[in-house]
């Protein structure tokens, strides 16, 4: 680890004037604020930060923003630095604002299925509050152990139950956040479920990657827990075509399956290289689903037959919790496995669902004409395919070809009528993409947002578009 | 019908020198011009427009919007002009842009579930175009077989459906609107079921009610068609705070109910005097719900349950189609029946579910307090209420005292952590409330966000917030 001997920024501001911070909140020790320089995305280059504010309460976060409106220095916000757009990732002479202290979950309120979660509370940790109130927080993205509602909110994060429940923003009622002049702003209501007062904030803030505000609490929306565990299937798919042929019959049924899951062949065969599972390593693909509502059994049936009609073989049905796990054990594994070859980069990009397999098609292409192997986990029931790009070593000739594919596969996205990022943001990692599938007219829309909401330009500055 | 003999406006504009529109779609002609000058908020004021726009493409919205933020010309955008808070009201002077002739289903994209509408298109004609292809769009305001689908988007408009399918926003995938200057601009995605590349500019116009463009057509998410007919109960709710707790039970029993509507005492008389339908004239209200799932059967014995346990008596089902319309019917009498004693303002409050009979309670002390008696339905399971104010008359001291007491209504709700619009828009009727709802903070975002986009302040002003 390179150790930071002084502030290399040329405008050496003197950090430790910033008024009204808790005591301690500002750190300048530059071995802290080496761990945070950085999110997930190992090839984003990342700057060297001037300090690091660990609010300690909304307060803080108020008092830095202020400050470094004041004084013209950019801010990253920072939850857990979990992302893998490199969204979090400190630019030279940045003020780091990290809301990993913010843990209180402050209400959770069972007769109106809400809770209120500070920023830095583990999401994994808003879903076991609302286990106790007999309630459930569906939004789910891979990091839910690790990753903070804050930056899920940031990047309006996804998971396997988006299918059925929807992103993190289908999830949030209302927002407190602070804007760059340090103004504390409440978004939405306290817990009404419609709302048509006034402009959609809420909506704006999330996915907005820290470049109009720092969220500091949200007001979420929970749910009563399913009435039963969910009952899982698995089916291997022979040839991919028959991938998104299953996907269209399960959603063209009428069943709302509450996970659906695909790994490709090469994620199948990164998977046996890591641990032995018996999975088909000549197959296309697997296909994982589940259903949780009291129709379970039927409506997992009715997909197996989906499945089968599409050509699947080997499809089968948890009887069991402990068979459950097993069938979606080959799920979780996917990223471990996959990284587990050495650096990847994670895609995500997202299709309309009935184009899943054109966009599979064009990884196949891209990983055949890049040379580098390619393996896809997908979020198949919303057209959602993280492709990793698995990287021979992070030299500059490799990253730059993966780069390339990278380019590629988000330019066949929008051109399938899609997305370059469908849960993990734009951050700096897609930053030169994002123009071309917004247009000019909406950048420009994005632009005067911007300058209005953060006219001095310091939150999160090249970041989201 | 007063006929107007000229233009009134100090500005005395020349409107036939707008460029570019299509032959015909500039209307001057007083007598016509009359009939776009309010929508059915009986007591806001209207103005006189300059003309009227009728665009016959986005090329003519286009050209409008350029012409008048040239011109500084206020704009009022109009759909089928259904609407219920002014919203759509003609100001003095202004340039009415109506999206009536914009009726194009251009797209319905079984494969990928969704469609894309122009915003001329009636809402029921979109839900018959999409069940030709087996396909459903939810959102069912009450007035889905005259409003269009620019208008709905305009003020995120609800309906019976929102409770388990979401609001309009929880249907729209992408935009396309016009900017105060013209600038035509695409937002979202072309089908994609998650996207986060950029802001969430569609969920900030939807609901904006034509403050920030023009939305001229939109892809609309469609879903699977429900696997059977919904599943119809009825209960009858002797005392009022029963139907608090009914609504509670049923919201943590998790069964999710496809329609959970009530109606209260003053509108189950009201609908007796207009049409006998036997029902209880002495009871609190009704309540009346449905299931639409493989498991509605079981999903209604659930909520049977729940309402017996909580005190309803003559908890009815339906078992057949016949029985279950004559179930609904009382609810859809409820509009007409009440709207047939004379002048009415529809209020549409919304709090937590869990505070809805707190806002009941409150709907009778304002009934006492104001003299007015005041009939309510509601969405139940949103927490999303209609308080009918019935006026007498609309003498001044009349129209006065309905506006104190849908005052006093309004601060309630957002006493207890709802909203004064649910789903019908602040329209001008509302304007001067919203601000208490909304806060400085908030309000500032508001004024900032609509000047970086309508730099002129033409589009709709005074409206929304």
């Amino acid at each position: 680890m390179t150790i930071v001997t002084g502030v290399t920024d040329h405008r050496r501001m003197s950090v430790p004037e910033i008024r009204g911070l808790s005591a301690g909140a500002l750190v300048t020790d530059p071995q802290v604020i080496e761990g945070y320089r950085r999110d997930q995305a190992a090839i984003v280059p990342a700057g060297r930060p001037l300090g690091v504010v660990r609010a300690a309460s909304v307060e803080d976060v108020s008092a830095a923003l202020a400050w470094a409106s004041g004084h013209q220095v950019p801010v990253v916000p920072r939850g857990a630095g979990t992302g893998l757009s490199g969204g979090a990732n400190a630019i030279d002479g940045c003020l780091v604002v990290s809301t990993e202290k913010l843990t209180a979950i402050r209400v959770v309120d069972a007769a109106n299925s809400c809770a209120v979660a500070e920023a830095g509370v583990i999401n994994a940790d808003v879903g076991r509050a609302a286990a106790k109130a007999g309630l459930f927080y569906p939004p789910d993205p891979g990091s839910f152990e690790i990753s903070t509602i804050g930056g899920n909110l940031a990047t309006n994060a996804g998971g396997m139950r988006c299918v059925k429940y929807g992103v993190t923003r289908d999830s949030v009622l209302g927002l407190e956040a602070v804007l760059a002049d340090g103004t504390v702003l409440a978004t939405g209501s306290g817990g009404a479920r419609k709302n048509v007062a006034g402009y959609d904030l809420t909506s704006l803030l999330i996915g907005s990657e820290g470049t109009l505000g720092i969220i500091t609490s949200a007001t979420l929306r929970l749910r009563p827990l399913p009435p039963r565990p969910p009952v899982t299937f698995a089916a291997t798919i022979p040839e991919l075509p028959q991938a998104g042929h299953v996907v269209a019959a399960i959603g063209a049924s009428g069943v709302t399956p509450s996970l659906l899951e695909f790994i490709d062949n090469p994620t199948i065969n990164a998977i046996e290289d890591y641990r032995r599972m018996d999975l088909d390593r000549s197959a296309a693909g697997l296909l994982i689903g589940q259903a949780d509502g009291v129709s379970a059994d039927e409506d997992v049936a009715a997909m197996m037959k989906c499945c089968e009609e599409a050509g699947a073989v080997d499809v089968l049905r948890s009887d069991s919790a402990e068979e459950a796990e097993s069938l979606l054990a080959a799920r979780r594994l996917a990223a471990p496995a996959v990284m587990a070859t050495g650096p990847t980069i994670i895609d995500d990009v997202c299709v309309p669902p009935g184009r899943l397999t054109a966009m599979l098609e064009e990884v196949q292409r891209v990983s055949r004409d890049s040379g580098l192997t390619i393996a896809v986990t997908a979020h198949a029931g919303d057209g959602n395919l993280h492709p990793a790009l698995m990287l021979p070593s992070l030299e500059d000739d490799v990253v730059a070809r993966a780069m390339e594919a990278g380019e590629r596969l988000c330019r066949r996205a929008v051109e399938l009528g899609g997305t370059i990022t469908g849960e993990h943001g734009v951050g700096a990692l897609k930053q030169p993409w994002v123009s071309g599938q917004l247009g000019p007219a909406a950048l420009a829309a994005h632009r005067a947002i911007k300058a209005a909401l953060d006219p001095a330009g310091i939150l999160n500055p090249g970041r989201a578009f």
